[in-house]
């Protein structure tokens, strides 16, 4: 019943530039990655209500962002302007409730899930963003991150705007509300939006008659179109179209802009570039993406089992058993294991009711984290050498957890290996990552690692691999190379990143 | 933990004006006039955290507004730019729990309490609002309605700006932060924002490292300094003063511009008129503030006391005992007392614990809300020639029911006066006031409302009588007369009221 | 969603019995006793759904008690056995939402309002109390206090027994239950329980056929009949009746049991005492119970006029103005103005949002509890000499801030005057008082109190005149005398009262 | 901050008896049967509070029980008879907040969680059950279902015994209580209360100085004891000691009473059978403890591993890849693939959030329940034979749906195998199972359910293979046989079960 609201440090650079701080979180979570959002729009002819459906499809993406979310929807037979809109946050399930949707009615939604750096998790930054501009409203989800956010924010405040929250949805609103004053369309304005704005979106826009879908010309974060009778939806992976039901109709070009109204598809591909200029986000294929999603054409569940077979190829190793760390790790192991022909199996028993809310009273120490969430099962690991398969390290902190309870179980051996190269530079796209010290590869070598995770020997997937894993479209892999499609913003105050 | 909002139509009326829809709420509700809003900012320059402070205050002036309230707070010794803010619907004490304070640390701070029509009673709209704009943070709170607003929307909305809430303070915030590009200081930007916005306000806007207040040239909502060791308050009421231990300082001048700094107080009156187009509204005397408020250096409870008193002189009667309708006629009936001779007694016990959130369960019908209130004495009553005083009618809807509980309760007679006139126009300045045709007043005589509730006589307060209640204090009692200080909007969309 | 039990200490005293540990709360309060607890019943003939009406009727007695409260209802036309309850911590407008009573169907249904020490403040006392037995089901509401419990608690202990409770009302169940085996009636049953307790009680329980109501041979506690329709009520105080628009039927008698049923109402008066052995408390009329109840045909409100007639004969003082200390006070003050001629005015102003959740910020200490209350009308007071009159003193926390308030406001005098005697003993009979030491009266002259609240000068009501206040129905005063009409347990652990 | 207490019908049947009307849900779940409690207990004799580390217990035995959750907590070096405890409605991590441990101070106590049927699922059965009798306090955490409590309970409410649960608990502390009034010790009262119940039961007891553990004589359900330092636990599962960081000492004895006091632990092992009388619940093995326990010396996943193994010998077929239902099919199919040689792989993707409270909109009833938990990954089955296991069929409400989902995704052929036998018998000893008629295996022939599911074969575990997966431990099969170690009650309410 209540929020709140924080505006954290706007600091003048030296440049005179406004900077974004972004706080990192101190939270102790799994050694993980964070994508930052996930983004469903539908638009249905036949006028039923598509709030439901929109919280089954924000459930089927629940994995890109576990923090806020929300939904917001229209009818395109009512009055012009009214949008009925729910966020909060947690969970899909924990936010929206039976009564939620009595009073979403509707034909037209979109609906957002996001994680964000504690510096931003206020209520106030939950999506989709619900704006009344000079054509009425707008309501905006948006998956990514601009690299000129600051810079834009800065330019928009000079002429007088206003910013009530922190996220890259209100500068892109405002690209669009001033275009709009001129334009003959929504579409259009989005157009000229996308001109300005640069960096990594996946967008999906509501007007009162009008669902449209955009993503930046390099394609970083996946946006397809999938159909079910006769509604129309727009959404960040194919699993959330099989979940509701949905075929899948095609992925958005990197670039384009897709609006769907009474008279279908529409689709305005000015911005798109040349192919060899698309960056689409690898850690899509390897860790954010539901196994079952398909990206651009692309199965997810396949990239993961080459990893596999490239780390059996590339580092082979003598063992008794392949084993994943559950769940990310298990394709790759099985590609190790069809690779190598070492029998695949389960080393680990997970929890499967550690989530988001797991509390840890203060009274007792004695408790791992680790621990709580894994066990081992003695009788599969004992005695036998192992291979752990986990998608990537990036502190490193459970990984020699992981290893110390095979090894107490019994293990004679463990062999690391990781089905991502190691992690060495900061994304400015939309993904979170520590700050650079942090990082465990930083500095490091890998023999080093190998000794800090206490593995018997440890293997990476090579850089040359990842253009594989994808069958050839190109992808942005900066953050194991440092080499970005776009060049970072200037005064960029996440790092002391020596680039 | 959850939030919702509320986009309702915007339409262009005939004349190419958007117009605001404010849908009337229709909770059946006791039959009174609603205050919007109590303003509460605080600068400590011995740099204590206010925000407890704060939430004294709003609890004082929560009989200003019981729907949503807020605090956002800042540390002017610590980086620019950060605001701590929280907000929710309920009441002060439901809002706000002792956790809240932990991570509301600042030394300057504003506060909100608030009540609106039920289309605007989402979350975004709570206030203070906070924003970012070209010169950091800004926090407002704001009480008043502008008439202008719809006007200022649609001109700001041509020019590109986006709009997340429905309230007045955003236009405020708008044209401060369009015009800060070009002022030296933020008091001056509040002096140009003066110059475009028309209507009603008592602003309290805290910047980095100022606290503003400012009230609009008719000074028709109170606003008033206190001092409390080295702290500066500015609030709608002196009793938030009173109950935080400060001392009175004195009212901010209609027109005046306030600014608190390290350096002391420093008023801007460019924008006052001559005193005698000054405008205060009379129901604040009569009825919306706390009687133990001084207003403009009047005393609220005087004032009252005086009604009574006026009452008894113009509208005589005999009668065994003279009561007031808890709480509110109460003080009018002490006065009737005392100019007649009167007996003053009480007639009614009124539950305690009747709050906004007391349900109706449909289960049952025969369970009357008035009686859930109030319940007559019937010892006191009984046998009796009763005066009942009220402070005012609106629709009538609870007298009717209030006389026959005193009949049934063995009054042989039963005599109404109201403390003020009878209620006929529209408001435009910040309270809300019912359509027209659901005044008991519209088109009825006198004589014709006392049959409707069945009083053996009935008297209201005469108009003439209005100025003396203020001791000459020019006010605005355009609800009684419609003759209003300022002409109302042309397309106003309240009313079918011929003017 | 989730409760808490605390099962306190039971200790063997020396001699052999088992003590209860009555851990009293320490919270900052209003210097008030605490009443204990509010019974309703009712029994629909016509078959309607009563939850609803419960609901009201706890309303109504809110006042009675505000830490927990429930209801029970059951379908007479149902099968046997079948009782829905729902009870919580919290007013009865935050416990029972519009979900609630969706689920309580029944025509015959028991309600209760709680207030407890600290110790027994827990989730599983809230009554009434829901139970399986012999004969099905029960359902138990009490108000009161036993002074055997613990003895019988130990014998049935002794027996077998187990509790899972600490309120009196499980002993009375098992009693019940255990003479049940051999009666042929319910009603038969409470009377053989009632042969065992010993102390105060009104009750009021639901079997699955048959509503009954039983007040202790002594009276101590009210208990009233009332009808609505065909339907039937046994509460505790006759506002409850108003407030549901039923007519008040007769007070049940001290010892006396009431069924109802189908067939009617019948009595059983077996275990009545003499009248003059019959001992009602009289703080019921003094403070305890609504003004506009009626316990035994005598009018609250017009014991409490009496009670200040008799301190206007009995201290007499010159003055200006009599008030009351809101808003237990005012009717006293009301009754020695009268006797008097001294004008009665009103000093001071309520905060109508003080509630029972009011938090305290830890921030700050400069806000006084007392002021956050009540401020005093400066207008109404300024060059005068006072008459406060209040209904009791019990440690004095709060009066000697209430005369600094009104003498820093310019009262010339301020005479203070109470409308009960020196409160110095222990209650055992269902009313929560301080330990000993902490009375205001204990060890002190009056004029040794009088000097500690600062007033100009202090009068209690005599002794002699309790009587009065009830027309002379026998009363229990032991809280001001120390004679009570039942000897206090042996053991009694609540104090070092030497008696 | 409120519960609900229904008591449901209690009839006497035709003999004169009470019997237990246990309403079944009716929510849509998945196909599985419920368990229906996990227990913990711990006595940390350097004195360290164990509130958390009772939570981690329960958090790795919440698969046992989802329903609702509690601990009691108690000081044995604080005042006898002082007991904390906190139940709730829900997951341990939903129920538990940082601010329960602050409250929850002692070194012994005993936690619950828990399933059960609709008609009892209300807070006041949540476990665990804490009373207070003659010899101070005891707390009950029970895992089991008694035969003979509907019997016991009537013989104990003739004695006049109140329940204020359904729970069996209440009548194993009843038969505790009254037999502690003449023993010795606790233990003996508890050994005692063995001799009068029947069925099945793993039991904790927590009195003010001793932590007690005892399983009934045919050892259905697993209890063992283990050690962290100076502290003993008992519990459910060796699981829970794995989270806890535990070691694993022994599993407590079929029939034997564990005491443990500062003087170690003490057995009592009069109650025990001879060993072939034994009969651990074989489902314990198959599907409801975590395949990372051991239960009496048993690996849990190593019996799946073998039921896999058996299948493959027993139900041989061609095919490309053998996959698991997930979870619990997963181990089976390992097995399977091992013994046949056909590739492991992965075929689903099971959305990581689903949990206990997802809702299901009314607007919508396009998605299908299936589908939002289970997707198939096309790529792994696309023209493939697929071998399909799964732990059980109970209902068969699913498994059509995924063999079809299989088939859509383009598999050639869908071979079904279930590591159980058919499922056809009632469980008396605390599994929910649904009535005879619901069960896919009742009145058919195996062809017709492999017809319904639309499989290509089926094959199920041959009840022959049972004991071999217990290593030759005397197992209970009754709900695959209809032959029970104890005869059922004789007047059964669960069933027109034709015995």
């Amino acid at each position: 019943m209540s929020f709140r609201a924080v505006f954290y440090l706007v600091v003048i650079s030296k440049k005179g530039k406004l900077m974004k701080n972004n706080l990192h979180a101190q939270m102790e979570v799994s050694d993980k990655l964070k994508e930052e959002c996930g983004v469903f729009g539908i638009y249905d002819f036949d006028g039923n209500d598509v709030a439901s459906t929109i919280y089954y499809g924000l459930f089927a993406l629940q994995h890109r962002g576990q923090e806020s979310c929300g939904i917001a929807v229209s009818d395109t037979k009512g009055p012009k302007g009214v949008v009925q809109s729910y966020k909060g946050m947690g969970l899909v399930n924990e936010v929206f409730t039976e009564d939620t949707f009595d009073n979403m009615k509707g034909d037209i939604g979109v609906g957002h899930v996001r994680y964000s750096t504690a510096g931003a998790s206020s209520r106030e930054n939950a999506q989709p963003l619900v704006l009344n501009y000079i054509k009425g409203t707008l309501a905006l989800a948006h998956n990514g991150n601009l690299i000129n956010a600051v810079r834009l924010r800065e330019e928009l405040a000079y002429d007088g705007a206003i910013f009530q929250t922190t996220i890259d949805s209100e500068v892109i609103a405002y690209h669009i509300a001033r275009a709009r004053v001129k334009t003959a369309t929504v579409e259009e304005a989005v157009l000229h939006a996308m001109k300005k704005v640069e960096g990594a979106y996946s967008l999906v826009v509501m007007s009162p008659r009008k669902l449209i879908g955009a993503r930046d010309p390099y394609g970083f974060k996946p946006l397809c179109i999938g159909k079910r009778d006769n509604a129309y939806i727009i959404t960040s992976e194919t699993c959330a179209l099989d979940t509701i039901g949905a075929e899948f109709v095609r992925d958005v070009l990197p670039g384009e802009i897709v609006t769907i109204t009474k008279d279908g598809i529409k689709s305005d591909t000015s911005m798109c570039l040349p192919a060899e200029k698309e960056a689409r986000c690898i850690f899509e294929y390897i860790y954010f993406a539901r196994p079952d999603s398909r990206i651009d054409g692309r199965s997810v569940y396949h990239s993961r089992i080459l990893a596999g077979r490239y780390l059996a190829m590339d580092s082979p190793v003598e063992a008794d058993l392949v084993v994943g760390v559950p769940e990310s790790g298990n394709a790759a192991a099985l590609g190790y294991s069809l690779e190598s022909g070492i029998p695949y199996g389960t080393a680990f028993v997970k929890n499967g009711y550690v989530g988001r809310t797991f509390i840890k009273p203060k009274q007792s120490s004695r408790e791992s984290s680790v621990r709580v969430k894994l066990n081992v099962l003695k009788e599969a690991v004992e005695g036998k050498r192992i291979i752990m398969i986990d998608d990537s390290i990036v502190r490193g902190t459970t990984s020699d957890r992981i290893v110390s309870m095979l090894k107490e179980a019994g293990a004679k051996e463990v062999h690391m290996r990781v089905s991502s190269p190691p992690f060495l530079w900061p994304c400015y796209f939309g993904t979170d990552v520590p700050a650079r010290e942090q990082l465990i590869a930083y500095n490091r070598t890998i023999e080093e690692i190998r000794e800090m995770i206490g593995a018997d020997s440890l293997g990476y997937l090579k850089t040359e691999r990842l253009e594989q894993l994808t069958g050839g479209l190109p992808i942005c892999k900066g953050c194991f190379t440092g080499n970005y499609p776009l060049d970072p913003p200037e005064d960029d105050i996440r790092g002391d990143f020596e680039k």
